[in-house]
């Protein structure tokens, strides 16, 4: 590799030596946030931005096929609003930032700039919800939210960030309960399919809940450093919300019911997600199907006849065939551009040059592998085309091989210690009797806490981990984001 | 019509009768918002956000053919940085939300949500623009944004809305007037091509200029009542911005300079505008390009045999064409539903009965008009798809005629007076001197403020309107939303 190469890449921090700066010099370095003077927000540069275009659109088609429309409530939630339901006020009151004046006066009732909008939807729906002919009702919508955090990491955890919420009510708590499931599979198969991250579903302990819902159930994936992220939650309501905010409707009999309700939400933190998932010590790698630049095109020594004309009609090929390709023309040396793409993690470099274009060929090298294959010019758009679903299935492997290498089945809380130590942090798998103060437990002395309670609880006659009480439910135990 | 029909009719104010409360029917009734507990702000429902998705999506496509990208800058910006440009906060300040507290911690410096971001844009170019190479940036953002109105109405003022703020940065004055007009281009382009709706480019009198601002360029659309409204403002701001907040940049001979600046933006005030230049006394009239459903099959006699089926094999046939197409085949009557998508501003209706199907053949209504044409079911995806193009033209030419019909040409206040009194509102073209007492004088006497000056002046040998001294300037003038 060529010198300007090495010197970017000795401008990241190693994973290996210190994970949180290395996470920090990528967010930087591939030029997908800035810092702003506004304290724990950051701005999303366009490299960042793009990539959270391509999860909505893709998330938003999801939505759409499962029967979803978008709507856009306000931002400010009025305090006597949020009080509304006691359980979600407790939880969110904490943190929420105020706003106290419009303009020169002084607001009798402050608002909060929404936390969530829980509450926004409730009202919304006592006025529009009548009879069971109005439902069900199945909204999203895509927005920012402020959370007051006392520390703040780029996409993991800020003040402001961006998501979409989806809130949904339903006649029934059948059709509730389905809808929670349906939306936690949407997840599941976006992460998997699209973002190549393995991921497992689980229900939360109810110390984990959301505030006001019955049942959490989230997607927890696991980070290069063994800690866990929840990548997206689906939560369950009953009808809690629905007397909270006095929503009510006639059924077919022309008797008065209260209906049922979700909520589900994903944010920009995925980004932060696929960083820790995939990337490495040179930088971003990127799941192709939400990669700003799927294949960049580096002419080599392009000084020479032809080369240009030649990398140019490629770059017509391929994006005639709706691949996102760029070609860098620009003078830097080749080197300079292949660790510059390394670094923003384009999944698919591809080199042409004199020697290449005699044998009408070039050489595509993949981001996640660093592995060569020459192909035909001939056959470069459907070559090409291969290559980005071979990458998302080399991702998802990969990723998958790290978690399962990182995930420990234990049985003492003196073995998760010892595990935790020999092995390095990852998932423990272990069991546990319900109880609360055996959860605290576990947390305090081995450092790992409740991260879900896995739908696929396997075979769970056993004893709790803590306690020695009979099992109730297999835990998946983690450090977490 | 069915019994039905002239049910839901009478249900809106007619717009001669009461246009305020026509537009307010209008937005409720086509279910495009509800109103909340947050004062001056409002829900935008499913039909409404629909448009609201088509807008940007045609926009965010032809910023990004000419070249921008999306960012998104935080929500909050500190009091302090709001300070920096001296114009700038003067226009703001009083009209901003202000978040003192987060959680229960007060602010040491209190922060005001956005309600425009210049300030954010400056912050951040000032830490990434160094050099020559790094212009321009050409940079976009969909967000919302917040003033605190003192009266509010959908869509046309409310304290939080929809928008898309474009701000550039451009190493050379020229280059940044040349994407002033360009945006401005782009804006007529889209409400003249897309919304159908006629526009008048000009530039603003420096009394209504953006805060800021060293020119502000805007489109002028008028209204059904006659009324003016701004549809869409581009600035340009010389180096102002950047003096103030110290962005420089190394030019090639390696001398320190100050870029110039733009910013340019349209908002969910192009929905109101949609409703008050196409709406009649029937509900909405969408343009075929933004219409949530473009056409809308009805079958007529549905429990006849074959009518349903028949029906759903045109549903699928123009949804295949790629045409937003929706078929009601509720229980209630075709009278309640030529009523009810009439309301809501279908471009095309299909009717489809037992005569048709015999004679295959359908009707295309077209909702601007009430037009009626009998197709061959053989070409109803390329029948319904010329169609729409005609509307869009028939929906742009009554729009222009509307528009010319109420533009007055006046030479003296007087003539200015008596043109309003005997043809109602509109545009009225004046000569002006450009002293902006005269133009306070005009507004106080005749009760039309200048709303721009147009881009084709035309000949401006004659007198202020006024004073009566040499004109400088043609002058629309009109009353404004």
């Amino acid at each position: 590799m060529a010198k300007n190469n090495k010197k970017m890449v000795a401008a990241i921090t190693s994973m290996e030596e210190d994970f949180a700066q290395w996470y920090t010099d990528i967010v930087k370095k591939a030029e997908l946030i800035e810092y702003t003077s506004v304290k724990g927000c950051m701005v999303i540069r366009p490299y960042g931005y793009a990539i959270w275009e391509n999860i909505q659109r893709i998330l938003d088609g999801m939505f759409k096929d499962t029967g979803h429309e978008n709507v856009c409530m306000p931002m400010f939630i009025p305090e006597s609003l949020l009080q509304k339901e006691k359980d979600h006020v407790e939880g969110f009151a904490p943190e929420v930032a105020w706003v106290t004046h419009g303009g020169s006066e002084k607001l009798e009732d402050r608002l909060c700039v929404r936390p969530t909008s829980e509450t926004l939807f409730c009202e919304h729906y006592s006025n529009i919800v009548h009879s069971y002919r109005d439902l069900p009702k199945l909204y999203n919508q895509w927005v920012s939210v402020v959370r007051w955090e006392k520390t703040t990491r780029p996409f993991l955890r800020s003040r402001e960030f961006l998501w979409q919420e989806g809130h949904t009510i339903h006649a029934t708590a059948q059709e509730a309960i389905e809808e929670t499931e349906r939306m936690l599979n949407v997840y599941t198969d976006f992460c998997q399919n699209v973002l190549a991250m393995p991921v497992v579903q689980g229900r939360k302990t109810d110390s984990d809940k959301f505030a006001g819902a019955e049942a959490t159930y989230a997607i927890e994936a696991l980070m290069h450093d063994g800690k866990a992220l929840q990548a997206g939650t689906s939560h369950y309501f009953g009808d809690g919300f629905a007397r909270a905010f006095d929503i009510q409707y006639t059924d077919k009999e022309n008797k008065l019911q209260y209906p049922h309700q979700t909520s589900w939400g994903v944010t920009t933190r995925l980004i932060g997600a696929i960083i820790m998932t995939h990337g490495d010590d040179n930088g971003l790698v990127l799941p192709p199907a939400v990669a700003p630049v799927q294949a960049v095109i580096i002419p080599i020594a392009q000084h020479k006849e032809g080369v240009l004309d030649k990398a140019s009609e490629l770059f017509e090929t391929l994006k005639s065939a709706g691949i996102r390709v760029k070609m860098d023309d620009s003078d830097n040396s080749p080197g300079w551009k292949f660790a510059e793409y390394e670094m923003k993690g384009v999944p698919i470099r591809v080199e042409i040059g004199p020697k290449d274009i005699e044998n009408n060929q070039c050489v595509l090298v993949t981001r996640h592998n660093g592995e060569k294959t020459v192909v035909s010019l001939d056959e470069l758009a459907s070559a090409v085309e291969a290559k980005l679903k071979e990458v998302r299935d080399g991702m998802y492997e990969k990723a998958l091989k790290n978690r399962e290498e990182h995930t420990y089945t234990c049985e003492t809380m003196d073995e998760i210690i010892k595990t935790l130590e020999e092995k390095g942090d990852g998932f423990v798998k272990a069991l546990w009797c319900g109880d609360e103060a055996c959860e605290d437990e576990v947390k305090e002395k081995t450092g790992v806490g409740s991260r879900c309670m896995p739908l696929e609880q396997g075979n769970i006659a056993g004893k709790c981990v803590c306690c020695g009480k009979p099992a109730k439910a297999m835990v998946y135990w983690g450090k977490a984001y």
